[in-house]
């Protein structure tokens, strides 16, 4: 998506070679007209596969799986990072944080991810990939359908995609980096 | 708004008299339509007031906040629950959580909060009103001027919305609740 590509090379800020801040208009501050362009083009690519429900990870996802939902006209549904007060009702699964270097589990509750759904991820970020499979997991524990994931930053180098890809796992991303530097950023 | 009320109605969980759970369209599953209409109306009551920014906190409020945002035509900033790793560029407050019964820093980049700013604050629920006075602080750290604060439901008997009304803040809520019970909610 060329105005997300030039929107990261006008205000993405790197930071050594695997960071990259987009405060300005998705993890921080958020631009809702934009993230509501980014939600189209990410339903309009999952457009025909039927999908149902979206699910997410709290927070910096909640907003573009918000726009992605809309389009389809589904609801979408956020995983917690707290743990629920009755386990029994919530699928769970472990994630690790490089950014913040702690594991999480996160939860969905069980009422809401049905075995005859079609489930679309959405996230802001894939790098190493942890947050997406804690997700796949759930929709697996739920015995729902996964159509796919729709991601709207991609860090290729961080090899979480393709580890995904590998497994036959259909994976839309909006903007690929390859390789960054601070001041250079080179998009697949 | 009588279509909120109808839901809470009708999908709101009662526990004890003091817990609402709106998990089907708010609180863990959204209903990204719902929330647009919401979003338009807290935007409707505030128009006029050359509101600049949306204000919110992570994670439940980002939704709301962001259709609120868009209604307005304006970017939406949501406050961060973990310590930034520069202090000395974020606006900070302490909030403490009588659901969670634990006390969490939150952190707003001064770069997203001018003081030219006109701020409008926006949650999903308004109880002791901790999570409000917390965001007001930050407001008020910034210099920026404070429009008020926008609110999906407000628990009436627990009194934060009173407290800071007193004080001369604009507050407007989507349904307010006077008392509740399992099974009886009485609305303002």
């Amino acid at each position: 998506m060329q105005e997300l590509k030039d929107r990261i090379m006008a205000e993405g800020e790197v930071i050594g070679t695997h960071i990259l801040k987009v405060d300005t208009f998705l993890n921080h501050q958020i631009d809702p007209a934009f993230i509501l362009r980014m939600g189209k083009e990410l339903a309009e690519r999952f457009a025909g596969e039927g999908i149902t429900r979206v699910l997410t990870v709290e927070a910096s996802g909640i907003a573009v799986a918000s726009a992605v939902a809309l389009s389809l006209n589904v609801p979408v549904v956020f995983a917690k990072k707290k743990k629920a007060s009755t386990q029994s009702a919530v699928y769970a699964s472990q994630i690790y944080s490089f950014t913040r270097q702690e594991t999480v589990t996160i939860t969905v509750s069980k009422k809401f991810l049905p075995a005859d759904d079609v489930v679309l991820i959405i996230d802001d970020f894939l790098a190493h990939g942890e947050a997406l499979k804690g997700l796949v997991d759930i929709v697996d524990q739920s015995g729902a359908r996964l159509a796919g994931a729709g991601i709207v930053i991609e860090k290729l180098f961080q090899q979480g995609g393709a580890a995904l890809r590998a497994k036959g796992m259909r994976i839309e991303t909006l903007a690929a980096i390859e390789q960054m530097e601070p001041g250079k950023i080179d998009f697949a």
